[in-house]
């Protein structure tokens, strides 16, 4: 943690869990039986429960969005940019919730948390989620904390695809979706690149078909070149370029497999700092419920009849530089939305920095972003 | 091999092997004592010994071009669409050669060769080599071969590399230079997935810092991975959307880990048929190469500079919907040949296969190539 909390953050926040003790049926015809929920909050909840917010989270993040957790945090929440005291998710006006999605691996139950019918970690017992799943989930926690209805639902990547769940599965219990670089459903390139990230990790000899808890490992390598090739879909040319180039680290070139150039060192390092952090069989089932996502696959694939029964309110953001969710992916969303009548408001953001953009302080971003929010709250 | 040979393939085809015995001075400062080069000729040489063309190859490909090698054959050389009989490198005109670069795993010497001072296969020790020290290789080949000059050198993608290092090297020595799907130089982006591809072998528990030739095994979990990540490549989103889409491989998703998506299937098939017939240090040697390759480098990063005493006449072409090497990336290199005033024709191919697209029939592609090659066998 900074030597003094900044003024505009949330400051020292404590996770909470809740325990559902109700069964969970799955899309896949699994049930859960009973599941932890981890999450934060932040800000106050109004009497008339109309300032909620509930934060989805994209891959390999967590409820953990804003402020510090202990005063040794080095780094605040992953989206600190944009939630707290007059930020654009301004938690003196809102409620804000985050929470860990079910299969994660931060608190929420999932594969490496502890099968009470085995006392072992769940492993590969562990059912795939859906991101359906994910919302009929947040629904519950919606209900244990009393929010009848969001004012918003706000998600990037990921995030964004459960926030067209939300509108899809829950019409009456959000006034605004939010969603940025997202897509309706993934291409063959985006999954093609998931079963990369899926099959080093299912093939590393330490991945002992999903059960390396029981033999104290983890397929660290395969989860390493997993993080690797995420990190090279996160950013763009443009902003690989700007940042590496072909930059050197030292001087000249070895003739070897050291690291040589910047970007080498950066790819490298993000993986090493993911390994031991993050649960491989989370990586997994998480890029199975990427993969799967497809609203409009029960209706003919046809976006706009997925959403036909949707009410609440659109912002829908991509980025130019994004290759993974391209500005023209967003496009179909809003072209599904604009059939039903809904009101949207579409803003196509010029930057550099690929797919990362949405976790960034981009300034026309950062404009929109507020101005929609300010709105969100007037109407409280 | 097809029941009867197509008339206008070259045929039965032999591979032949130089050995060199005079050491060579590599640009990293080793030195290979001998080496052998294998290489395919098809075609005849005339008597002016003028009409001589030698085609460059890519990172996983050899010096079968063109034709069959046995009766038992299934396909033909890897550029059987383009050389032949009345194609647009006319056999019936030209005497075409083919070498496999050195470092290779087809018959040229390479880190799966046996080093004579240790009788093991070279493995780590076998020296990193680059696109300049292949086009010295190549032109001592040419020496062998009695060819002082090329009527051209062809190549695309890591081949078009070493028709650019050609014109640079050696001036005198091709009359047209003919360079596809390629760039003068990787971006950080290109390095990225070739790190990842290297790091996905020499992390596998079977590379045992490349002398897996002891252990009797190959890393062949990480040759995957970096086969599979090359393919995506290879292909571009568009592509990948009409070759398999979202389309699943069985009626309903399985909610498991094996192949559901057929984009999956394509990709795990590609790798586990690269796996055994290619080296994984050669791959590496390869990857190194390409990502070392920048003759601006050594001349202020200044590509015009770097070219300035070639004499060749230039064929570039690119295609639209290649994002390995996209055609801005062409356009650098034929900016770059203007600045010298050299003949550049420059061809920006409509298509949306991606990288690959250099080795298909695409019929914009095949004419403007033939007509090109009409032109330079017009000269002999």
């Amino acid at each position: 943690m900074p030597d003094k909390i900044p003024s505009d953050s949330v400051g020292l926040v404590s996770p909470q869990t809740h325990h559902f003790d109700q069964p969970l049926d799955l899309v896949s015809g699994a049930v859960i039986q009973e599941y932890d929920l981890a999450y934060e909050t932040y800000g106050k909840l109004n009497q008339a429960k109309s300032n909620a917010i509930l934060i989805c989270h994209a891959l390999s993040s967590n409820h953990h969005v804003a402020g510090y957790n202990t005063p040794d945090d080095k780094k605040p929440g992953w989206w600190e940019n944009f939630i707290g005291p007059g930020k654009p998710i301004d938690t003196n006006k809102f409620y804000v919730v985050g929470s860990n999605n079910l299969g994660g691996c931060f608190g929420s139950t999932g594969p490496s948390s502890i099968n009470p019918d085995s006392d072992k970690p769940f492993g590969p017992d562990f059912p795939i989620v859906t991101v359906k799943d994910w919302v009929q989930s947040q629904a519950r926690l919606s209900d244990v904390l009393g929010i009848e209805q969001w004012a918003a639902v706000i998600g990037g990547s990921l995030g964004g695809m459960q926030v067209l769940q939300w509108s899809i599965d829950y019409p009456d219990r959000l006034r605004h979706a939010i969603t940025i670089a997202a897509a309706a459903k993934l291409t063959a390139q985006n999954i093609g690149f998931n079963e990369v990230a899926r099959q080093a990790i299912v093939t590393d000899s330490d991945f002992h078909k999903g059960r390396f808890y029981d033999h104290n490992t983890e397929p660290s390598r395969g989860l390493r070149i997993a993080r690797m090739l995420g990190h090279i879909t996160y950013l763009s040319d443009d902003s690989m370029r700007e940042k590496f180039g072909r930059q050197l680290r030292d001087e000249r070139i070895d003739f070897g497999y050291e690291v040589e150039f910047e970007i080498e060192s950066y790819l490298r390092y993000q993986a090493d700092s993911f390994v031991g952090k993050f649960d491989a069989n989370t990586y997994l089932l998480m890029t199975k419920a990427l993969d799967y996502f497809d609203p409009a696959s029960d209706y003919d694939n046809d976006l706009a009849k997925a959403i036909s029964h949707a009410k609440a309110n659109f912002l829908v953001v991509s980025f130019t530089g994004d290759w993974r969710f391209a500005p023209s992916r967003a496009r179909e969303i809003v072209k599904a939305l604009h059939d039903n009548n809904l009101n949207v408001s579409y803003a196509e953001i010029k930057a550099t920095h690929g797919h990362d953009a949405f976790l960034m302080k981009i300034p026309h971003y950062m404009e929109i972003f507020g101005a929609y929010m300010e709105r969100v709250a007037s109407e409280l």
